[in-house]
């Protein structure tokens, strides 16, 4: 076994995919949102789900939760639950669009009404990581305009400050606040944190404890995703991301299913600069829509596309690489990455899936299982989880 | 008053721009449907609130259905309530995507017994068409993909051939397919009637009753519209429009919001082939979601702008435009269009409607009626209409 | 050795990729074009340089040549030149973009003059390709306006449609005319054939000789490439393919280096058609600008990019794909295609090589050479070939 | 007069918009450049055409240079020629891209002596700007890689940081350097300062005498470029603008001739703060490519756009505007930034024109000159100045 693929195998054994609970639940378009069989109902039910895919894959050893949609009444039982499955809880994702009150905004709403009930929401998630010893707290906004003139920008802008130097306030020692961008939707003039620069010149000022989310699905046509990475990485300002892939818009599918080569020079990123592993602070999650693939073995999937993305990343000759650039030669340099690119390291991974007590092929063992069948019968009453929209 | 001045107001006053029964009714993101109050919880009051913006602009006579949203047990009362308000039934929209059958597709799914009951929908809105004495059979189809390799794009283009040559064949001698297409959303890999190149080759196929429809937020980021426009008029295929406006994808905003020289532009070339009369038979709908501003003023914005985009492009003075085209004059071409586009067309506008007995500020006078303040109290109690999704 | 791989090796063997003839001369941007070292200073040397990419790919046999920068007085003495190379000529370009008259347009020009040259331009275009035997003649027009106003749309197609139809007229029964589309670049606001709509309506207009040719680099941001592949196939006007490949608009980049998965998904729409041998009468050729990297070995490692792409999509199974897609099981139909791109099939076309008498790795092969340290020798006088824009 | 229109021509009087030297000279695209006749041949000339605008519109009172092509042997003689012309010179742009050595790209070339070369061609600027008295210098970099691999792109950040500090370590008290950023082109895989987040944080850490430059052509499509005027504004890192127009890539059109509503959203903004006089510090400069219309009265129409968008800024009633918005009335908010918009500005123009002794039709009284036939008769020798491409 060459020192490249023992290194490979070691850095893949420590990485952590954080899935989102909401995964599970339903979802859809503004079009329809299809229902599947056997979704979970509760928060807890989310939890289960989710430890089948860190036990079939050994890598997903954390649930990231969304407030309200998984309040519950005893967060110390959810965590418990958690940690019986062989998961622990993540980041805790505020929601702030989804009351009537948000129709223009929430943290940027002209109505200083409206900002207080959606800091508060803010405050309360954090009072939620300390009962779930949670240390990440990440921040999407929906807050924008649809028409020119609807509002002013910079004055929303203020606001947005206001409201994040209250919430950081708040944050204990080793508590974060991730603030994660994105170009469009459901605004559609402005949206009040469009583009990582917006979010960086928040984080700034907030001071050490604010970082960048990076979901991968959040950026006008053509955008450089894994430059972003390398600038954000370079002022110590990657908090995390939010893997998934897009065609177009922010489509929410698959992570790697739209573009596996762009996943692979994301990862190739963050391979070079060594920050895969956990003591690098870095969030690696999950948030996808399986709007009409089985949600388990969609996850299942993704994490395994995360896995090979990394492996072909940490194949890569960084010697030759370096030589390469070094020297200028462009075809030799491109060919270096390329090759590590094509190589098939589903193999790899196999061999180190059995190493570590596990079977060679998630997706089977997981439709070994019958852990789908299972709970399509025991799912049948009650009330589906979903966004809520 | 100049010659172009009077064949302005000529057009204008033909000019009938078709009103969506669903923009009426509450819409939304996937993230949130905001409701508003006073909505319509049935379709007599969606033709009575689309009324409203007839009775202020005189240019709104024809009311678009949706089926099912707007199924009725009596059409023919439809038709007199709609008659008693001074419109009429326009346009049947067909909708084969809400089902839950419909999660991988409809007319294009793999699934015969699935494409059946598509098409049997289909042949219900003709038959619809027929009881509302309705021309137009609007067909948009959500179909597609989500995933490479999900299903054979040559096989459901297989299939859709077949479901549109059974209804084709269902229409009567008066009555049109209009087939729309849109580039993605709510399928995000694959769309099956993705592009106007699609929609044309069928339509072709099917006969002179096939006609395209474009909706103008249906199309990848940079494509020119307006060429389409003559493209379509130019091979004698240009069914209709869909009406809206968008900064990032199908924004569905008020039309003439986000670009309104776009739309002068796509006006121009309507003028310039003198086809805005109702015996073109192009039909020219708004196809609009009113998220978060007020549904009838709304409305009224809409087809103001376009009452506004097209008194513009009247204005164009084709002689000096013509002649400087000849000439190869770049800058002078531009001027001319430039000149009528600058031009404040709204005294214009206010001298027309007072011409034919209307309030020269059509969302004034609207606001003074108090309908808005009246629906809302009116309309407390039931189910306020919606997309059902 | 599985029937698969047979199969696989087999179409491989068949399979021809078209070299340009301008890939071997400088090229660069509007900034700048880098002139790099042994560039051919004529068309008998740009042949030389393609026929080392056959000598060591097996697969790349033929080279277009594009009129007037391959003008050369005695076309027989270029083939037997060729045909000595181990290579023959293929499809003919036209250029109708870089004469003083064609500022405002060629064959869409406002002046009856203007139009008439490139009319006669592209009939000798027919001319040479008698006295070349060349079967192809690719019309791609940068036609179009940079203001809006600045010409007529539809007086433009009217144009275009007359000049199309008398070069049509002219081609004899085994030459055919392919018309390529291009969204923008050098025109900035229309661009007369923007679409592939646009080039089929005028195909079907002329007849069975006239097809459409796809550039891969020639569309809107998010368009789905293999879609247009598929629809066209299914029209029976497919005519060829431009390969390269893009990050944000025509950028010219080596085919398969920007997104090799959607190289992947263009290929499986050919193979699952079965056309990727030399009875489809669909040309496959490379179009591409090696501003910065070495052109010879820009234009082998394209080669094997199409080839790689070809042999993953000939190892896709398709028994078990269609039967995924008939049973609507997503994710399983996405495996398949992934398992077969997750190959990595380097070793399988290694093996076809050493079979075909070639080495096995054609980069180095050709590195051993000494070919590219020749021609610098050689060329260092005379005017290095190049656009001449 | 009201009070608005009052301000709205006081403000207007104090705008100057600074216009670029080479958009006098022959520009095109990587296909052709089409010469034009009477195009100026040296420094000189491009400045007494670009004096002929200001001659005319009363506000394009400097003019920007760019090296090495307005390199003269005596910018005092030039500095004169300008005064004697009614003008004077303004920012000193730099050329990093158009030596051979820049290949694989300068200030971030892996190779230190490529990097020295570069900076110290950026060094010779402020020798420059010393010389003409410019307080500006505009820093725009090719810099990037195309293929993937190619080059670290950290790495590439390292290096331009070392350059910019010894750069910005250069300037005088009263010198700025202004850090422009574009998606692509001419690189296109990545760009090392691809958007406006990586040129403010690394003005950021230079200090206050470095600023961010605004190409309106430079962004990914659907980007709100009004948006990221708020926020440089709010940041106090605005430094200028590149005013032109596209509708796809960099296209570099006339500023206004393409979204005329884009270019009034951002001028509300910077009408909204105030910033539009020189107290601001902005640079309002134009940066266009009239490939194909006449060069001088391009830009006496450009800045004509800038002007009639700027007027149509200063109208806004902005209590009307707070109070909707604050109100959060969208409708209403809308339609008072649309009422402004939709006025007709040219009559206040041409009053304003008049008041200030010029013709209140510049481009007429351009015309009248017969200064555009002048320079045609004097020009016919020499060489024609443009890109050197």
């Amino acid at each position: 076994m060459s020192d490249r693929t023992t290194y490979a195998k070691q850095v893949l054994t420590s990485q952590n995919i954080e899935l989102p609970s909401w995964a599970f639940g339903n979802s859809g378009t503004r079009f329809k949102v299809f229902a599947q069989q056997g979704v979970p109902r509760d928060p807890f039910e989310k939890i289960s789900d989710a430890a089948q895919v860190h036990r079939h894959t050994g890598t997903a050893g954390s649930v990231a939760l969304h407030i309200p949609w998984d309040k519950v009444e005893d967060y110390a039982a959810l965590a418990a639950h958690a940690a019986e499955q062989g998961v622990r809880i993540g980041t805790i994702n505020s929601n702030t669009f989804q009351d009537d009150d948000y129709m223009l905004g929430s943290v940027c709403h002209p109505d200083a009404g409206v900002r207080r009930k959606a800091t508060d929401h803010l405050l309360e998630c954090v009072d939620i990581m300390d009962a779930t010893g949670s240390n990440d707290l990440k921040l999407w906004f929906a807050d924008g305009t649809n028409y020119p003139g609807q509002d002013s920008i910079a004055d929303r802008q203020d606001r947005l400050a206001e409201v994040l130097a209250e919430v950081y306030a708040r944050l204990g020692d080793d508590q974060r606040l991730l603030l994660e961008y994105k170009l469009f939707e459901p605004s559609f003039y402005t949206t009040d944190v469009p583009d990582w620069g917006t979010a960086y010149a928040h984080c700034l000022k907030l001071g050490p404890k604010a970082q960048v989310v990076i979901d991968t699905g959040h950026h006008a046509p053509g955008t450089n995703i894994e430059f972003i990475v390398a600038i954000l990485l370079r002022e110590g300002k990657l908090g995390g991301f939010d893997f998934n892939s897009r065609f177009y818009a922010d489509d929410d599918l698959m992570v790697g299913s739209a573009d596996p080569f762009q996943l692979f020079r994301i990862l190739h990123e963050l391979v070079s600069k060594d920050v895969l592993g956990p003591e690098s602070g870095i969030a690696y999650m999950l948030d996808q829509c399986h709007n009409i693939e089985a949600k388990i073995p969609g996850q299942i999937r993704s994490v395994m596309n995360v896995q090979e993305a990394t492996a072909k990343a940490l194949l890569i000759d960084r010697e030759a690489l370096a030589a390469a650039q070094a020297a200028g030669d462009v075809l030799a340099a491109n060919a270096v990455l390329m090759d590590a690119y094509n190589t098939d390291v589903r193999p790899l991974l196999a061999e180190l899936r059995v190493e570590q007590g596990l079977d060679a092929d998630p997706m089977a063992a997981y439709a070994a299982t019958g852990y789908g069948a299972g709970i399509i019968a025991a799912r049948k009453d009650g009330q589906a989880a979903g966004w809520g929209a």
